[in-house]
């Protein structure tokens, strides 16, 4: 794999894939930036979220279940000295499904946070506490 | 800190930090993407790349030195087995500087690598084999 990052002005960077798909970094004014788009420690934990996310999903789907919305809400802490890592990540899992049942949600995060998702293994070899809990919404409710 | 994640369509999902400042996240058609944003392992490793691109521009900052450009290009490998997390990363960081001097650059990326980047830190804790090299190069060339 290969990205791609260039600097676009202060602290605004712009990354790339291999197809030229970009993804922009920005921080705080405080330190530079502009606040245009989330730091890189607010992306890392987005894109490990992302990743469990798009497991689940996709094991719902294999399941035949339908996914009418889903959302993830991620709170974090990280150490207070450098280099700030992240400690702590609890993920609450919401999907809204017609005909899925609690136990196929459970076991399809299971598999993901288990077995699938390279970026959760990554936080959790890197010594944070990964938990999380779910919670299963019908359509009309 | 505290970051949301939202389904959007199909795999494409949408992530916002506090602010609402938002980060896409999409996939490949063979997954169910529609290849619209970068993937969220890709995502991962741009967060890491950008946090110590942060560090580096603010430290030559400090030392006042003008940063006329600046890019990192990241190779990386994952494993074969799920998780596929990240095992190799090398990191081209190329400044484009008018005063800097290689020592400067040098110096500055070692203390990203050692002291301040937390994304950094995470990817060597769980594993991952990240190396660099530093490229200097002047306006005019």
């Amino acid at each position: 794999m290969e990205v791609n990052l260039r600097l676009d002005r202060n602290m605004r960077i712009i990354g790339t894939n291999r197809l030229g798909l970009e993804t922009v970094f920005d921080t705080s004014p405080e330190v530079g930036g502009e606040h245009t788009a989330p730091s890189p420690m607010e992306t890392l934990l987005m894109a490990m979220g992302a990743c469990t996310f798009m497991d689940v999903i996709s094991i719902l789907r294999k399941k035949r279940k339908t996914v009418t919305g889903m959302n993830i809400k991620i709170t974090a802490e990280r150490t207070s000295e450098h280099p700030k890592v992240y400690k702590k990540a609890h993920l609450i899992y919401e999907l809204i499904s017609p005909d899925a049942q609690m136990e196929d949600l459970n076991r399809s995060i299971e598999l993901s946070q288990t077995k699938y998702c390279g970026a959760s293994a990554m936080f959790k070899l890197a010594g944070c506490e990964v938990t999380w809990e779910a919670v299963l919404k019908r359509p009309e409710e």
